[in-house]
């Protein structure tokens, strides 16, 4: 789109398993708004959590200077993936040029989107609720993935996004499957810390799941395990991840 | 500008010391320009230095994103202040509305902005002459500080850009007087190191001088270090070093 033809590489297997994971892992992103008063480009920091099929969603108040430019133009930009140690440019990123949408309490997915969000962000319930906060789920329409120096790539929405028919009853379990896992088999979900993340230290939980994988977190730690292939049952849940367990443990020896 | 007043405190010198801090030790920031297909924002990451008025500066490709919004709309956001650990909401940063104005390689002005680049950017030596690469400086028109949960301000330029007749004298020797201070005087930088910036480990040089202060660099570690009053007569730049190193050793007894 924005850049020229020759820079970009084919997308392949590997960047949109990159994409995936950038977008899946990020606690923070920066979100590119237009403000009111004649589109000024506004840059800020917020905190990111995924909806069921890995869209962003972001918590806001109406009270800050990217929500005015939200509600008056849905048109923004999330760039996501953190510098980390050693050359900032050498490290992922990944640009989602999105719509942002707001989710009214009224609405049914607002229920889910607060959990998915409550979870990854479990400070934020402080102010979650109150009346001048809103979720925004943020719609991928293209994405601009950075691997490092030279490694450009132009990504549709279905190179990253989950599509499955049972993204809505994965979400109907999730909550239930995640206590069931960190409650019942610790001993699993720190073998997938380990082993399937590559982890060497850290108290593990699974803090989210969907029809694509789930969410570790550790302290302010949160790292994506993608399953093989997506679920398109969720029945298919429970014994893919005592699969994952099995396989983990039998890798670790 | 874009937040509503009640949530606005009122500028201090506290809030100024942070902005300038924030606006002169960063590697890197988030750059939102508006892209020429109907100005859609555009976030991406992009590596960052200071001019002598501490306005940054940025080293762009035109095979690259961002810069066809650039060349089409000079209207940019750049948001600096690094997530770190914990609460990445907790953390400072700024978001400054700027003005690119790209820096001609015939102008005077290019051989210091590129030197000033270079030395915070080793490594971009490789390309920074290349023929589709070109130095952009962001003369900021307004800043949104947000030092922590409650904490945002609105800061005009005069806040955190420096103002002294001495910065184009300095600018003139900084790049000896940087050498001279990092080649006779490292015993100075690294108690500046120790005390002034409360560095505990690292090997420490000087990267950067300008009226308002200096920077040190160890590995990827970026510290700023301000003068106690900015220097209007660049005669003063070498009685001032001594004394800060004179003081900081006594602090540190």
């Amino acid at each position: 789109m924005a850049q020229k033809k020759q820079t970009i590489r084919e997308t392949d297997d590997e960047a949109r398993a990159l994409a995936r994971r950038l977008v899946s892992s990020a606690r923070c992103g920066s979100l590119a708004v237009l403000l009111p008063d004649g589109g000024h480009p506004f840059a800020s920091r917020t905190a990111v959590a995924n909806d069921i099929d890995r869209a962003p969603v972001i918590l806001v108040s109406d009270l800050s200077g990217h929500t005015s430019g939200l509600k008056n133009d849905p048109r923004v930009s999330l760039l996501l993936g953190a510098p980390g140690k050693g050359d900032p440019l050498a490290h992922p990123r990944i640009t989602l040029q999105c719509i942002a949408e707001r989710i009214g309490r009224d609405e049914e997915r607002h229920a889910r989107i607060r959990a998915r969000f409550l979870r990854r962000h479990p400070k934020s319930a402080l102010y979650a609720d109150f009346a001048d906060f809103s979720f925004y789920r943020l719609d991928p329409a293209s994405a601009s993935l950075n691997g490092g120096f030279g490694k450009a790539y132009q990504l549709v929405p279905g190179d990253f996004l989950i599509a499955s028919p049972a993204l809505e009853s994965l979400a109907e379990m999730e909550e239930s499957a995640i206590e069931h896992m960190n409650g019942d088999h610790a001993d699993a979900v720190e073998v997938y810390a380990r082993v399937l993340a590559g982890e060497k230290t850290g108290k593990w939980q699974i803090s989210g799941i969907d029809a694509a994988g789930f969410e570790l977190v550790s302290g302010d730690r949160l790292v994506r395990v993608e399953f093989d292939a997506v679920l398109e049952d969720s029945g298919r849940l429970a014994p893919v991840l005592a699969e994952m367990a099995r396989s983990a443990r039998a890798r670790r020896g």
